[in-house]
């Protein structure tokens, strides 16, 4: 296998996920998972669902501690990306130093320390909005950056409970970046009047996501996106847990 | 004065220039100002162009030590804003938090300690590639975020000197990020294959500024744009410090 991943944005999110560390921020997709996991002991880690799962990355880190993981995305370019890294153990891409000017880069599963876990993840394309009915009985379902780019995140939270074990975790992480391109003003969670009023989106998914969630903690956790070896995307998300009330 | 500036890209530069910082990052524009300095004492500094000044904070901050500034920049908008700072002392503004949601901002020559350089500044729209005449005898011309903007950064460089008083110093600063949006991509400095080898835009710039100049000092200087509350651009300039040998 020779070829490199040149496809821009398929490269930053290899590169964000499986890549270096820039300005000091620790690698986003594993900070999540330890952030997840200390809601949970061995006893509960049978089933995890991450959700928008992008190319992969907290899916592996959550089979180091889950018996199951389900890794799906809207995208099925991410997904192959996945499927390829989980299949042959390693993936070849580029990503831009300047202009045109590329590094070539390698990731490999026994690199990662992740050869004996692929077993016990799948992944899978799916619709976060319209998952098939097979997606249930998790233990936690962890949402990744995917909130603000549902197409209706209302109806998304006030269906997930469906697919959670009892007591189960829902954990959502984002930057609230809502654009018109991914979700439509009137069905944005926060970041608009509602009411006549200012609502944030902290407050829009506990209006969506009470009383059958107990909020268990918030907390910034910043991630940072590489474009050029000069210019970064550098983001603070804003990591919401919560847990079902039955 | 009641009206608060709004336009995204404009709130994004006045909050760059004279808001406040993130990530630990010092201000840029001042940053590059105190980076320029120490090539120059009070006799030398009577005339500096801070070329592609945007919303004019480096063209205040020269003023503080050099006898006449000039502000100029392509965009009539970034310009006018210098202005109305310039000639009313207060620019109020908003910045984004979230979605549609905005904090208000002021910002006044009194609080930035401003107030007695004005006389010693002028702000103008101009093209950096067909200055008018009357743009020379500069000791010091800066070009902060400039060069990967203009549409023939070659001819500008090659012709730049005819601006410079005798043994005047070009500053240039950039992170590079060469888009043909701005610049055909067979016009860039670097960044691309030259004669069958990659080029960076340091090897660029030496092409186009030797004899005429001598490189005497490269750095890197970060900048952070604040997007949203959560999402910002970070990014690392290279300044480049060169002088003329006549």
């Amino acid at each position: 296998m020779n070829i490199y991943e040149s496809d821009t944005t398929i490269s930053q999110y290899l590169e964000f996920h499986y890549g270096d560390e820039y300005f000091g921020v620790p690698n986003y997709p594993s900070a999540c998972v330890d952030n997840c996991l200390k809601f949970f002991n061995d006893h509960t880690s049978r089933r995890a669902l991450d959700l928008g799962c992008s190319v992969g990355r907290a899916t592996f880190e959550f089979a180091k501690h889950f018996a199951h993981v389900d890794g799906v995305d809207f995208s099925a370019q991410f997904i192959q990306h996945a499927i390829t890294l989980q299949e042959e153990g390693c993936i070849r891409f580029t990503v831009k130093t300047e202009g045109d000017l590329v590094e070539h880069k390698e990731i490999t599963l026994a690199a990662l320390g992740y050869d004996s876990l692929k077993t016990r993840l799948h992944f899978t394309q799916g619709d976060a909005c319209d998952l098939k009915p097979e997606y249930k009985d998790y233990n936690l379902i962890f949402c990744g950056n995917l909130i603000d780019r549902l197409y209706d995140p209302a109806l998304f939270l006030k269906t997930i409970h469906q697919r959670l074990s009892p007591n189960g975790f829902l954990v959502l992480t984002s930057p609230y970046t809502w654009l018109e391109e991914f979700t439509e003003k009137d069905k944005w969670l926060g970041g608009r009047l509602q009411n006549g009023k200012n609502q944030t989106t902290l407050e829009g998914l506990k209006m969506c996501l009470t009383p059958r969630f107990t909020l268990q903690e918030v907390k910034d956790l910043p991630f940072v996106i590489r474009e050029t070896q000069r210019k970064f995307q550098h983001c603070v998300a804003e990591m919401s847990v919560w847990q079902g009330t039955q």
